[in-house]
């Protein structure tokens, strides 16, 4: 039994709040047990320089947490002048498990910039923001398409991301913070709707593991995905676009 | 008849929604229309260097914006690399008027840490800072004295704040953001339970204004300031502390 | 009596130096008792990138203290790394304030760049910075109308600024350092040569004050603020441009 | 055919060179095809703050490339300010990595730093950096035991890192720079001598991969780890300390 | 005949006004020419870190020009958020040059501080600085000598610095900004009353010189040196400590 | 007797080894004793704003030190967030010593980086920089020759540079670390092949110095400068340009 009396294979409570923004052109506030993350989609209709005459857009994502999202405040990076190590990586990551599964192309030269903000933290805030922001740029595209800037949509399918973690000699399934600072090893799974890996980063902390630990531990985070990405399914509703591999229709 | 259909001397609904926060000793989610400002209080058993061996304690605000809480997406500090002046000032009000009311010799030597993070603007966001920074302040203070840390309460008398403002020819209370861009005039006011003024700044925007336009403008905001207290006392509850000019109880 | 001999509703010593740069456009020294700030203004023919297209003018100022301003040796921002949040706030105010008695379209596509450094600080010195940051102005103004780049002053009229402080029980005008830091409150008030205010900052540190505290004060404000116009006449000679209420002749 | 004659899972020309740097405790230029990294090791007699108690050592890895180990000049970050997001996700991995093979209590209160400093650039420079580092530490690890300062060797057992990429269809071994420029998945994998996985970070570059892939992948990673071991070894003689599964003598 | 009506070995006009700073331990405001250096002196009583426990004292210097010193207008270094490379070029040159006429073990255990702030700029400031920078360090001594801290002066000689340069065929005294701009070469020469050099540099501008030509500016320089030294030790008058090579007594 | 044998006007073994980078337009890496630098040359077909419109090039370099290049391992400067004042210092001299020796309008609208590493330091690290740099910048320029883009060369004459010192009353050439650590006077002197001086720093280090001292360390560097051209000519072989005073032929 877990500390927080889930089984191994279980998923803490997951729930979509959408449009809790009333600027932002998507946004979702994505709860994973206490873990909630604030993810808004902003269109900008302008690119990079680096893609300047590449004909096509960019998906661009930031991270943070407020002070006291944390057990111990945390001082702001503001502050501090400068961005962690973590939060690069961190922000780095989401970025491109997210442009894995648009179509740059045709998304059309402009930038969705996806802004992920963790308003209380309690393990496993980069796998949430990577789930929500893929949900608040769903519905920043929708937007595209209503008004007439898209005509088909660039998403090529859905994605979410879960953690999964070696504690003592368990493997679990979507660490709270308790496990999470307890686990010898951490896998993070980013996996799209058609059951493809994206991103897989399994690290060892002061210890290493096995191949076969390793594939148990996907084998578990399979199925977080899973659940996951129903319930973004459902949190968007009529508007959502996926049925097992197929892509479906925007409304 | 104003943007939002509110009479000249109409507050915007007032809002506050209690520990919002699993981790913090004291949180408010403060709404005043539509601008939402997600305030923490951390308790820090220590004090800044400059207070050493003075035998009292500090309150010590922090202010930010998410970057979409604005209708445009405003670049992170974190990123730039600096808080802005903007920035620094504001928090500098926050924390000059919520030390006005506290009795820091008798807070003992620790610091209070506020942080005001503003989820989402529509002009106000210093002034509903400063109102729901004081509630996340009191519910800190509650948490020392039922922890036994103090036996009284260092808080002297509630505090709130409110924005007026010229807009045209006319005083307006409680500008939302439209009021506020076309201002004239603007008068941040401050005030406590006893109608003391703790901090008064009338300031304008490539134009001035005459004394008697200044204390029409005091009126008004002494009526806001009314309002947002009698909220807040509902809002708090058992908890809460004050009645007309004294000060109440401690549960 | 205070602590330098004067009555509570007596300035200190005023005196303009005009010209004390060869390089800038305008200059003036200006002391108030032994603050001393050194104003230059610079004429920049160009605007920041914010106005493309507005067909106006900007004032922009900067404020600094060099180290040994201060009784106690302050660090320099530049080695610092950057700007504090009090000088941020004060070259905010000044740049407001100066901007307010100044026509930008009429101005021109052009930058004034106000840049006041304290020499030397005995209290008032963000107050001495607008009022001789003003006449650095003048001068700028009267060389752009002397080249023939201007035909008509952009300059509505003439504008100063003074400190009130309650200390004790009593209530000062032009406070110096010893009284500042001894002060419960705090009042820049900021006011053209018509009468009318531009900004009044009234500040309670750990304390509060009346209304008819904050009136006082602004009477005791408003005879300071006369005197110094008068002496910034004097001092501008046949260049001046104001009379009572009517603005002037520029030579 | 590989656009270096080599086959998909040849390995490029590994050498390494030890004791360049005559002033550091260990120091390897690490070559891996024309890839350059000089790995020097640092003992410091002391631990970071948050060590402070918990009678254990560290090991932290910095991690940079001179601006002209690439076809482009990159500006330095010393110019630039700060460290790019790249270059702390590069570092923290290095520093993870090492960790994992080191017993930190038996290294007792002291801090090994490992510098890895790109001097040549072309693919897999943060996995030249981890095999190099590793052979840097021993190197600075011998010297502890030759000078008594340990008596047993805290390295648990031999490390090395390599990266795999799935290039069109094709899965190659150890990418060189324009095979990783065109590569759709990218796995860098970090391994003990005794087969253990510590780091494994499969990344799709808006592109996705399926487990079968992955393990693929893994496989042919494997094979590469071997022989950077088997270099290492015969790199450092008869002061190495590994022999299959088992940890070896030094000298 | 030179652009101010110069001689080629005549030095601008050399003024010191004295104690020009109410709060500072030693204070000279430095002119040669329009050139003028506000130079103060700050005593400390501490020492940096690097000194502990080598019982002596230390002398630190900061440069800085007020943003309208120059013709045109300079960014503050405090915006730009660092110091420029000139900047500290030249106070570590200050630093040096006084340190070499200090008994650093004698002046005790504490730091001075020689803070030169340029605030009008006409060539030679960093030489200016050195100059007023002695003369301000000999008030602060002599304080130190006044009040018991001190019996005897740790300064060995007096110092002085000029500039000379090579402008087409002419070598030339005292360079002012135009000749400055203009130079193939400048010397900056540091010298004590004894005749010893302390610092000399010498630099072609995009040019090269010859050793005769070096020699020849040398003996301009120490003509300007003589000159300088004299009317320092006119302006410090009673107080002064110098004739000929020998070392004069305080007050 | 030198601490490593030498005469006092003996320079320790130089070396040169040409294109030790693969991807640079030159590159050099110099040792002169234990200090080793690898210079590398970029070209880039534009020049810095301030250039716009001169129709000319520019030479900029930049200088570094490896963390452990030296005895104690020294923080990176991308960490601190700013180069220091020394390596500020070093990089002007270099850059400022190569176009003296460059017609740079006939070097056409480019710059050419130089980059000069210091892999490892035992003294003379700027100057070791100086000579190797601008053999680097040789065989960028031959580059730039024999591609055609440009017909003749814009060297002007060959530049090395070396330092000279006292310690104790010995005036010894070309210093090693100790020797330099212990140095009362330090000169540094950069030279061409005809004889002229380009930059010439003599430095007392809390002393100070005679002019008759000051030649006979400038005769000492006269020495050593001739060995350096000499060897570097060797080195680049065919390529070279230089005879005696004359400009020789490129291939």
């Amino acid at each position: 039994m877990r500390i927080d009396q889930r089984e191994s294979a279980t998923m803490r409570v997951i729930a979509f709040e959408t449009n809790v923004n009333k600027h932002a052109e998507g946004s979702i506030l994505v709860s994973v047990g206490d873990t909630r993350v604030l993810c808004t989609a902003t269109v900008e209709e302008k690119i990079p320089p680096f893609l300047r005459g590449k004909r096509q857009g960019w998906i661009n994502a930031e991270y943070a947490m407020l002070p006291r999202a944390t057990a111990q405040r945390t001082a702001r990076e503001s502050v501090r002048g400068k961005q962690t190590g973590r939060t690069m990586e961190i922000q780095r990551l989401i970025s491109r498990a997210l442009r894995a599964v648009v179509d740059l192309e045709k998304l059309g030269e402009r930038t969705v910039w996806i802004d992920c903000d963790v308003i209380q933290a309690d393990g496993g805030t980069r796998t949430a923001a990577i789930t929500g922001g893929f949900l608040a740029l769903v519905l920043a595209v929708d937007g595209l398409i209503q008004s007439g800037k898209l005509t088909d949509t660039p998403i090529k399918e859905g994605i979410a991301a879960v953690s999964i973690g070696k504690v003592g000699q368990e493997l679990l399934l979507d660490l709270c913070y308790e496990e999470d600072a307890a686990a010898d090893v951490d896998l993070n799974l980013v996996m799209t709707s058609s059951g493809k890996i994206v991103e897989m980063q399994a690290t060892g902390e002061e210890a290493t593991f096995s191949k076969r630990e390793m594939l148990d531990m996907l084998e578990l985070g399979e199925k977080g995905i899973e659940e996951l990405l129903r319930a973004g399914q459902d949190a968007l509703g009529a508007s959502w676009w996926y049925v097992g591999e197929e892509v479906g229709e925007h409304r």
